[in-house]
């Protein structure tokens, strides 16, 4: 004997959950038995409600209704596009407070097993074609695939009027020349700029 | 502008759980967002189903009817109570397949901020009261605060009828003497048993 079925199964659930193994699942549904059961209602509708959620159709955002936030507020500024891998990007852009500008969600970047057509990049096109957007912003990590995908969006973009521009390579703010990875470093030295 | 209600109520509660941060709540709740609608009924139906569970009220392990599973079944040895911490040590102590006895989940261990009575002591000394169980083994952890319990535990017990017994001390199989802590090796030394 075991743990009863409703136990069990939501085990399964949690465990399937990126980074949580069985046993750290265990432990959850633990703790989740020893709570109210409002919370565990509150929980489970919440869960529900993600369904309710879709891709916003013009940068693919999460959205609650049919265009997200960003594309459908006119107060930002509508001639800059920052590409993105991840909905979660936008949130740690939006953090800055130093971006107001629109977003595209790429979906993912270039790697071994990825097909091309599998990213928003198409629609990414389409967005850029009528000429409004003056400046696209590739903002995918500052990884191997992730520059392979930003040099590929350029190859992508380069027929279409706006500017492309990638994020600014560097020290991390905080950071410690000594342990710098040596990429990095000749990046900082680089894109050294004038003290004004 | 950060995210839609639904995902953000949901990042609240992933939070909420122990050993998940806000950030892999995030994440956890994107990956959510990109599962089909039916992966996400069956996790929030799998979660309401846990309201459906309470604790056995014999030996307080998780239990879907009246009494638990082991509570029920006449073919576990009755004159056997091995006391634990938590319904998981249960599980654990199940899965090495060497005990057939029954339970008893005490809720916790006496430590600092804990009253004995928040404990379920009272409970345990009901059920040895008619004699049957003839010895209470104390699987609490051997830590600082279990071994305390397993004491007072001992104190509370001793004027019934059934034998007390310590789940025994010394290095764990596949453990290295070079890096076994002393006092686990004193253990080791002490429990030593003859060859036969």
């Amino acid at each position: 004997m075991r743990y009863p079925k409703p136990f069990e199964s939501l085990i399964t659930h949690f465990s399937a959950l990126p980074s949580i193994g069985p046993k750290m699942a265990e432990r959850l549904v633990l703790y989740l038995f020893k709570q109210d059961e409002e919370k565990l209602v509150a929980f489970a509708e919440s869960l529900e409600g993600l369904k309710h959620l879709s891709s916003c159709p013009e940068c693919f955002y999460i959205s609650e209704s049919e265009r997200c936030g960003f594309c459908s507020d006119t107060t930002r500024d509508q001639t800059t596009i920052c590409v993105v891998e991840e909905p979660l990007d936008v949130i740690a852009i939006e953090r800055t407070g130093s971006y107001h500008g629109l977003y595209h969600v790429l979906g993912g970047v270039l790697d071994a097993g990825r097909e091309d057509s599998t990213l928003r990049i198409s629609e990414l096109q389409n967005r850029l074609a009528s000429g409004v957007v003056q400046e696209v912003i590739l903002a995918t990590n500052p990884t191997t695939e992730g520059d392979m995908t930003a040099y590929f969006l350029k190859s992508k973009l380069v027929h279409l009027p706006a500017k492309v521009t990638r994020i600014a390579r560097g020290m991390a703010t905080g950071g410690d020349i000594e342990y710098a990875d040596e990429v990095t470093l000749t990046s900082s030295l680089t894109n050294r700029k004038e003290l004004v």
